[in-house]
């Protein structure tokens, strides 16, 4: 094992929550809003083909399940230095990887173990890893999930290099699958690929080389060319100070669309209590720094699921009809009224260079008159700065549930993080298997 | 589906080995070395180990076990253009998705068309994408399979071209592995994501984007950073023309070591012959053109397995004793015998670049008189232009199989193409499963 990762090893092997209410705080509320996420998803057409496919006794396939399920309907939180999406990967590797005895403690460590190590390897890589086209969802996942993995079953030295160096050579992901169920097809990848490392060297005995972070070869080397290095000395003073899920943290959602356009929909919505309205504008400008909407890859979307990944379809639904309805994300083809409206909106691309951890996507109406109206929204609901409180979460479970046995779930994880994760995970279970395969 | 994703669909579904009995012959003696890399594994402890989590009747489990054994050894071929391995891939894929009345020239075609998408890809690739830490056989390799199991599923238009996409967002696998079972793991799982690919799309419908080779953000953009675009009328004149097993063709080997030391081991044995002895020997350099021993990790091996990634290992053992002998390969430790002779090797990067298809290993033989032998094998045996016969084909199945049996199995290949595989799958499929589980 080189230097490089026996620190790594080290750093997620003794990871430990004591005294830090933040951040087991800030991960019971990241699994309620996995928890959403995933149940809202249940009754997806897509969802309910793939699980009659999965024998939930099998942890790979489980954790596929939990993935694709939990990323399926992009309203699953996101981070900045990873430049994708977190708890779906973390949560449902954890998840099939739990055993009910598991406590509740080590299943927090584990998942902030596995943030840790995503978020800290996210800002080695991004903003050039995205820009080539990556989804750091499913190549930065697997390494993330294997870190929470090993650090749920305690595992450690050698073995636990030997998961991390099997989950690293799986990480793969293009982003030009976003808009079709490749792109949460990538968390349910990342996901089973870390268990499958992990079974692969824990309960068949296969080897693997532990030199993962080794600078020649090294899996940062690989994929940023020869560019990136890893520097010890950083990756000891940075790790969980706070930590990733507080700094830059986590962006969770209110509605179904990817988290670049949020800045964009909560200006428009402050547009549309202003009175704006979209029969009086002529065009509507959408500010942009150089390259921050390539994760919004439809400016003219021609289904509901190419307009999760639009800026025009999210802004026009507020300027429009005053909200977000998730329901128009769901539709087989955008509706009329909005491609009438499309040839009023406009990309721009005069926003200056920012840092990964600062989102800014202002919006300008240009009306009939000729009056302008601008607005730049820094910290929208749902942002690190300004997120969603406990009881907003707990309502997002309950309305993607939609059953009065949720509010057990959310007792018992109101009695976090004493007791152990087995009811939690005979629930979740009985959700997505029992209630849905009929 | 992009312009040029359409090509290569066509290509693939179009493939057709009427009147093309050159690349029907080497598809079918590609299969017989196949058939001796999986054989020779099958009672390796790690495939032993591997085998009892393996479900039979689930093909993407199946297309594993065959991937991971039969790359096991590192016995099976390899191909300049993708610099790395072949038919441990696809051959693996085609068993986990052939159907018992499927046609042996359904079957070779696919093969066929499965490598001829991986050689040109990755012609188009390398030597950078190697040089870069890829490991081909997982990254190219995902591809290739889905293009197989394409043809010989008879897929076409865009339910074969999402396949082609769920297969190319997997693509994986780093050379870091190499010298622990995470290298034969990269066969194994390339070709159980193809099948994966395969089964998400036509089993449950799932979707993915089908602009994969598009040159803004497509596949090739993202492993070549932008660098490679796809040519159209180059791919279409240069498909099966003649056809990347034929050229720059296969390599297949006698032994068990990686085949970027083959030309270095026939100079040994050549030096041998003509009376050098490792005794009388005071320096031995092995020469290679800049980058070329990549693939040959370990200048000192301290394991047989470390020793298959070895020029001096396999050099030694022919100056030593006068050829190889595999038994070397499976040793826990290298013998002292070896590291003490060890200071005498030394490699020495003064060949020329080459292109991809041609290979240089000179060896010089600098005696303790002061006489110095220099031999430069470029064609050894086994490499395309100096091939192995068919006999010694079915030779190394007999040999490796060490069963009666294997009589019957060339017996059926020997009437290939005509028929069906049906004989051969349940064949091999007993001597993996049935013989190796007891």
């Amino acid at each position: 094992m080189d230097e490089n990762t026996r620190t790594v090893v080290e750093l997620v092997t003794e990871t430990d929550l004591s005294g830090r209410d933040d951040l087991t705080g800030q991960a019971g509320k990241a699994f309620l809003d996995y928890l959403a996420a995933l149940f809202a998803a249940r009754r997806e057409p897509a969802v309910r083909r793939l699980l009659p496919g999965i024998r939930r006794g099998r942890p790979e396939d489980k954790a596929l399940a939990y993935g694709f399920a939990s990323h399926y309907l992009d309203y699953d939180d996101a981070q900045a230095n990873i430049a994708g999406h977190f708890s779906t990967v973390l949560y449902s590797a954890l998840l099939a990887a739990a055993r009910p005895e598991d406590t509740v403690r080590d299943f927090l460590a584990a998942y902030v173990a596995g943030a840790e190590l995503e978020g800290l390897l996210g800002a080695c890589l991004n903003p050039a890893h995205r820009q080539q086209g990556w989804h750091s969802t499913g190549t930065i996942g697997p390494l993330g999930a294997a870190a929470a993995i090993i650090r749920l079953r305690h595992l450690s030295g050698e073995q636990a290099a030997m998961v991390l160096s099997l989950a690293a050579t799986q990480s793969s992901g293009m982003a030009f699958e976003a808009g079709s169920d490749g792109k949460p097809l990538h968390a349910g990848f990342a996901a089973s690929h870390a268990l499958a490392a992990w079974r692969l060297v824990a309960e068949y005995g296969l080897s693997a080389r532990t030199n993962i972070f080794q600078d020649e070869t090294g899996w940062l080397a690989v994929f940023s060319n020869g560019q990136q290095r890893f520097d010890e000395a950083s990756w000891r003073r940075c790790w969980l100070q706070p930590g990733q899920i507080l700094e830059p943290g986590l962006w969770m959602k209110r509605h179904r669309y990817c988290s670049a356009a949020i800045c964009a929909a909560d200006g428009a919505a402050k547009l549309y209590e202003q009175g704006v309205r979209l029969g009086d504008i002529s065009r509507v400008l959408i500010h942009f720094p150089p390259g921050a909407d390539r994760a919004l890859r439809y400016e003219k979307p021609q289904t509901g699921r190419e307009g999760q990944f639009s800026a025009e379809y999210v802004v026009w639904q507020i300027l429009a009809h005053g909200g977000i309805d998730d329901a128009y994300f769901q539709l087989p083809e955008v509706p009329a009224e909005f491609l009438a409206a499309l040839p009023k909106f406009q990309r721009v691309y005069d926003v200056g260079k920012l840092p990964l951890s600062v989102r800014a996507v202002p919006v300008t109406a240009i009306m009939k008159d000729g009056t302008r109206h601008h607005i730049d929204i820094r910290d929208p609901q749902g942002s690190p700065a300004n997120p969603l409180t406990l009881a907003q979460e707990e309502e997002k479970v309950s309305a993607a549930w939609e059953s009065p046995l949720a509010a057990r779930l959310i007792h018992e994880v109101r009695g976090w993080p004493s007791g152990t994760i087995g009811p939690c995970l005979t629930m979740i279970e009985g959700v997505i298997f029992d209630e849905v395969i009929e």
